[in-house]
């Protein structure tokens, strides 16, 4: 692409540094923002500056957080002897919207995966197996997603923590609410009907 | 959405301000600026904030440009008989492209729009009337989408200048090189059949 200004071509190679965003959409971006007053530009790159700069981790669980200790940990509503692992805080928000889990988080912050040179130091894992080690957890959840990374992880952390008083479950794979059983792929099938539940407490989650 | 951080609720409202850009896809952005070195993100606040800050317009043809005049205007090579008027810098790169063209260009900015109220003057059509009226021009081309905003503001055009010496031209509309007739819409084919060149025209320009 032939840029007729430098400026301009700078704001576009920058944009498209996003993932999914190519250089024509970076443009169509870029040039809308050209239309609209100077303050929506600045409003938006300030905010991103200002997040990127100020942006703090909860201490305890590595949400998200503009305090030291993010809302779920200081809230004392939560139980702390439930810990549930995950990969990022999209997943927190997803879970929360369920309003079915009243336990705690821990945010790993992505998962174990040579191929990416992401290895068990480059996660939040030490601080969750210490969190294992402290007496205070009484079962962790891995709700991580079921890829080879994810079962990855969650061995990893299981063997880290092997010997603690900590039980380990994981989320449950099935078919998904809704779902017709003829379009599920045979794994989830299978999984489904190895780790079926009782009737009535399908009814009771209802 | 409920965030765990008033930063990043403010960063992801902005992004979505975008045009195209939900809510989800704007925190997947942030997340993943979030994961990149701090410099990325000062790069891109900053090369946006430069550019809507500094940006300059040719004072010819209205085209983004770093200088009073842009690199096309500036060109002595090119026809300045020749105006080609265009809806955006888009179109400009667009046409640009072909290496067809060696004329200059006059961006609008816009179409008119009474539904969007945009009106003549909020376009950068005095100084194309200006530019007709000043003898320096033998020919305006209309390269603007073939809407009804699009010859809505043709029309208007062509009424301004009526009773100078120039000539308005409007680029052809027809079949895409390599489309099938069978799929082209009818009012597409109709043009291309009433408005038909001579075959030895069609041999030199491929």
């Amino acid at each position: 692409m032939d840029f007729s200004s430098k400026l301009l071509e700078n704001a576009v190679n920058e944009v498209s540094q996003l993932p999914g965003i190519g250089k024509r959409t970076a443009l169509r971006l870029v040039l809308h923002l050209l239309k609209q007053p100077e303050s929506q530009t600045l409003r938006l790159s300030q905010s991103l500056q200002k997040m990127r700069e100020e942006i703090n981790f909860c201490k305890n669980c590595h949400n998200i957080s503009d305090t030291t200790l993010c809302e779920i940990c200081a809230n004392p509503n939560r139980d702390e002897s439930l810990v549930c692992v995950v990969e990022d805080i999209r997943d927190v928000m997803a879970i929360e919207n369920t309003s079915q889990y009243r336990g705690q988080y821990h945010v790993l912050g992505g998962k174990i995966s040579p191929m990416d040179g992401v290895g068990p130091m480059d996660l939040n894992i030490p601080t969750l197996v210490e969190k294992a080690k402290s007496g205070k957890v009484s079962e962790i959840i891995f709700a991580l997603s079921s890829t080879m990374e994810g079962d990855t992880t969650n061995f990893y952390i299981f063997k880290q923590i092997e010997g603690t008083q900590v039980t380990t479950t994981t989320i449950a794979r099935g078919i998904s609410v809704g779902d017709e059983l003829e379009y599920a792929d045979e794994i989830t099938l299978g999984r489904s009907i190895l780790h079926r539940i009782p009737f009535e407490t399908s009814l009771k989650s209802s």
